[in-house]
């Protein structure tokens, strides 16, 4: 039988809105207790007194059991969302850099307190991509998991190639929707795919790697060459991140943009939508689907968490101890586009074989192959040169 | 830790031989003792103490602690899964005709002995749908799950309407490839299809329906005129199971085939592949795909059953323990396609309402609503009548 849970909840924004919508219509075995916001000035839509500004008010609350964590700061989430794991609160939340960057000690910390923090809308929105990684694709089986993790930047690259628009204008729309931030670095920079991939590489292959170790090139340097060059060879360009596993030993991730042709399953995933696709032994691919970006899909794969949590579900983390472990390398050679303008980035780039390059005076490319760590070591340098690399199948 | 499994299989075709290679090759705590096969006549590539006739050599084994079964008999099938689970041995089996008609039992049987009882492989291939569904979606909050189930249909379908095959001969290529069966009956009458209906409609809902209690019109008297029908509007004809809810308290599950626009996400579901959508509150569509039809789609969600036993993974069938139980019902109005031959099936069929009616000599149809009750009723007299029905969205 499932257990009653009785929520309290932080951040009150369209998520926390849903959820409360949707809990007071079904029959879920589900209470909303009270709303820790920021910002007491703001009008709400329901009862003032099922807000608070301070966080103690949810987590030192005995009759809270269950703390739905749906704030953007990442450290302050991290601090929340430890101090309620440790205080034998079970924990959803939604913050793809928070669980990213803390997600060892997370799990140090279910593991020692016995409570459990599920996270399934941090990733590719209501697609339970999380849970299918951990429960059903043994990391002896699973060769690759690669796909479109970034809403917002699979919109903009949609309005460009199929509706023609420019980047800044694809860009200004993305925003108006909502499906970016003011600031859109995190998304246009590939960091929030990359936060995602690690995350998807804990689950599918039990390793533990920091952001900062992934290499993540954005679409925010996407010229008009680029995209004509992309489209006279019927090529769309996708963000799209990549996690594989090589030889049984080693797991390679990187986030890049990459030409993906119509024979592609991610050919077809356009606008806010994201696109799983995982390969596994003896199986073919297996593709999941659905929206990516926007509040309703994130709350949705929130929900589901919090259902589960009614049956005292957990991530078990079994990968991370298996008696074998895979290791995380750098070390993997690519095939790559790259348009450039100073000719000093390809001589400091180290190609290791180049078999296509074009030259005239405002558009310079080469095509070649190149190790991962040396894109990584040279990631300044094609930041300052305008430079701008994909990936070629 | 996972636990080392000793399995026994019955049957060795393509999804055994597989398994085997496999098995032999990933480090995965698993082996593989024995094989009972049928016919001990045929050529084995495997040595032949690895096999047995008798089905008692693996059952009272005490070793064997997991029976793989992988047998076309639907009956003796479930001797021998009845039998493993009543000796406390846990069982995979991807036979969905046998787990369709016995389901209600053989939930009992695992609860009385403590065994457990996994079939992924017998609905759509490596589509992990049966788990999600179990797992990540609460029926309070699914509204409908449907998709192509059946990759033979799905395959005759494609080429008639992509290649303009006539029927026999789309079934023919289907038989070549090994996606059909000699007989194709269950198949291409829908048969195939309902039996996984069944068995998603009680991991969604809590449900246990008898598959005789559930409509299935198939793809078997499907003419050249509905197919310039269907092509005149932009159309595809699909072979669509659906489940939904209906106001919280009613379950609606048919298969019969349906027009598919270009907007729907099953239009580009071609040949032998699956594609299940699953519609969530709250969520937008949910899409997985992957290959339906073959031994090695099957295959891959039999080994992950496998290897979810390591970890004594069950099924926990909490839907169907819920206070409030959901009903099935066939008391349901759909819009159909009819094309018909005999004015008497007309009358018969009380349509609650036409909204077109066309009439030459060798090709008459109607559009209208009618309730499934009702094609249930008529069953027979519209397969004597060589009727063609189509759900119209």
């Amino acid at each position: 039988m499932s257990k009653k849970l009785t929520l309290g909840l932080f951040g009150f924004g369209v998520v926390g809105q849903g959820l409360y919508d949707i809990i007071k219509t079904k029959k879920l075995n589900l209470e909303i207790k009270r709303f820790a916001i920021k910002n007491p000035e703001k009008k709400r839509t329901l009862p003032l007194d099922l807000f608070t500004t301070k966080a103690d008010d949810l987590l030192d609350d005995p009759e809270i059991n269950t703390i739905v964590e749906l704030i953007d700061d990442a450290e302050a989430a991290f601090e929340i969302v430890s101090k309620a794991l440790k205080t034998g609160k079970n924990v959803v939340s939604a913050n793809k850099k928070m669980i990213a960057n803390h997600l060892e000690e997370l799990v140090d910390i279910q593991q020692a307190y016995g409570t459990s923090l599920l996270y399934e809308g941090a990733v590719c929105g209501s697609i339970p991509i999380i849970r299918n990684l951990e429960e059903y694709y043994d990391n002896e089986l699973l060769h690759s998991v690669s796909g479109i993790f970034n809403g917002s930047s699979n919109y903009i690259l949609s309005k460009i190639f199929n509706e023609h628009l420019d980047y800044d204008t694809a860009l200004k729309h993305a925003q108006n929707l909502g499906f970016a931030e003011t600031d859109p670095t995190l998304d246009v920079g590939g960091f929030d795919a990359k936060f995602k991939l690690a995350i998807v590489a804990s689950h599918a292959y039990g390793l533990y790697v920091q952001p900062s170790n992934i290499l993540n090139i954005g679409i925010d340097k996407l010229s008009d060459y680029d995209v004509r060059f992309a489209r006279e060879k019927k090529y769309k360009i996708k963000l799209v991140p990549t996690a594989k596993e090589i030889g049984n030993e080693r797991v390679i991730l990187y986030v890049i943009p990459k030409f993906v042709t119509e024979k592609s399953i991610l050919y077809a995933v356009e606008n806010e939508y994201n696109g799983v696709v995982v390969q596994a032994a003896f199986a073919d691919q297996q593709f999941f689907y659905g929206k990516g970006a926007g509040g309703h899909p994130t709350g949705s794969a929130v929900l589901s968490d919090i259902t589960a949590l009614r049956y005292d579900y957990r991530y078990e983390y079994k990968k991370h101890l298996a008696a074998t472990q895979l290791v995380h390398s750098n070390n993997h050679k690519i095939t790559v586009y790259l348009r450039y303008n100073d000719e000093a980035v390809i001589e400091k780039l180290n190609f290791i074989k180049v078999s296509e390059r074009f030259y005239a005076r405002e558009f310079k490319y080469v095509i070649g192959d190149i190790n991962l760590e040396s894109l990584i070591a040279n990631k300044e340098l094609l930041a300052a040169d305008d430079s701008f690399v994909v990936e070629v199948d």
